[in-house]
């Protein structure tokens, strides 16, 4: 390994330079075999008893070197501006914390989202952190950037519905959720929830109940924990 | 400010001084009103405008300092061994994310459970990071540290109900839940679930369908967004 090809995945913590190469890092034996049992192509792997511990720890982002690391080519498709005609699907609107992108695309994973779209100023999704926080989840979730008031408008003109949730909104557990031929359910950001331009193109406003009613103590849940007993409520119909 | 003023604040981001001192640190003009206002001592409270921007600097531990720094006690009935008798409980066996442990404790803040006990080699609940996570539910949820084991066998024994997530686990939305005088759900630890000895204790094994039933896509759910769904279900029969 030389000095150059070191300097230049360290590089890839940084957005400018995963930009300007296409590519990003992926570490763990699981995550490094997912990452080639997927639609991505792998561009290279490096692995621990290969290249041996000490250049393992010089490229690992990790305390404890892994065993493996690859180098992965982001999709070419990652901005979208179609409007999908069926489907359930997220709108992330400014989610800032890594963890909690990662964390929403294993819940679209797990509850069979048919895609994720995210805001321009959501959090990179190739960033290491969200690509931990993934578990794998970033192999197999179909996953976009787009300008989120021009979807939720699309998605409104081909007479699809467009939920969030709202401190004033209505009870999620007394509506008819999950039967919508397409629909786009709309996170907030962590501090300020949905952005004003957004909310305008909400067709339903939902609202988790705290228990007892009237009473959350917190002021919020987490954004991954709303999306998620979101999420779940739609698909619970279902089954 | 004196000098050792600073090096104290400062060592207590490590467990070992907060142990010596009984004492952690609050950040933030909000976390510090919460904890002003809560049930909780406040020693002592620093404010930008007093300490100046310099010092705030040197003792906070965010990249822009904020407006306000507390010393809080951490109350003395931390250790319990006594089992409720009645309630809704969460029994954390070894969260090790402070993010999700912080998260957990706003989910037990918003659904009103009636305590959080978590076993010792869950990360510390007076971290930095994890006092931070909970926006405040620190102050507010009632919280244990307690031998796991122990305490579901006790809840077993006064004719309660321990719930637990398992990839095995009876369909959550096919059972009646949230009606039980008393019962403890356990949250596993993130990459090894919940332990031998706790799942001997578990009277009741669930399980969050994925969508579709039989295609989970990932293996699993974040540990805090679990919890919130099992949560919300309990709540969600009783609205």
């Amino acid at each position: 390994m030389t000095a150059n090809e070191i300097k230049f995945i360290k590089s890839l913590s940084q957005k400018k330079f995963r930009d300007s190469s296409g590519l990003f890092v992926v570490e763990g034996e699981k995550l490094v075999a997912e990452a080639l049992a997927s639609r991505f192509t792998v561009e290279k792997v490096y692995r621990r008893e290969e290249i041996g511990e000490a250049a393992m720890a010089r490229i690992s982002a990790f305390s404890s070197p892994s065993p493996a690391l690859a180098l992965v080519r982001r999709p070419d498709d990652l901005l979208q501006t179609d409007i999908p005609s069926t489907g359930l699907f997220l709108a992330l609107d400014g989610i800032r914390d890594p963890g909690n992108l990662g964390t929403i695309l294993r819940i679209a994973d797990w509850f069979g989202l048919d895609g994720v779209y995210a805001s321009p100023d959501t959090v990179d999704v190739f960033n290491p952190k969200v690509v931990q926080a993934t578990m794998g989840a970033i192999f197999r979730v179909k996953f976009h950037y787009a300008e989120i008031p021009s979807l939720c408008k699309g998605v409104l003109k081909a007479d699809g519905k467009v939920y969030g949730t709202f401190l004033d909104g209505e009870n999620l557990y007394g509506k008819e959720l999950g039967r919508d031929p397409l629909a786009v359910i709309v996170i907030g950001n962590e501090a300020g929830g949905i952005s004003r331009e957004t909310a305008a193109c909400v067709s339903d406003r939902l609202y988790i109940p705290p228990y007892p009613v009237g009473d959350p103590g917190s002021e919020s849940l987490n954004a991954a924990v709303a999306t998620a007993v979101t999420v779940a409520e739609f698909r619970r119909r279902l089954l």
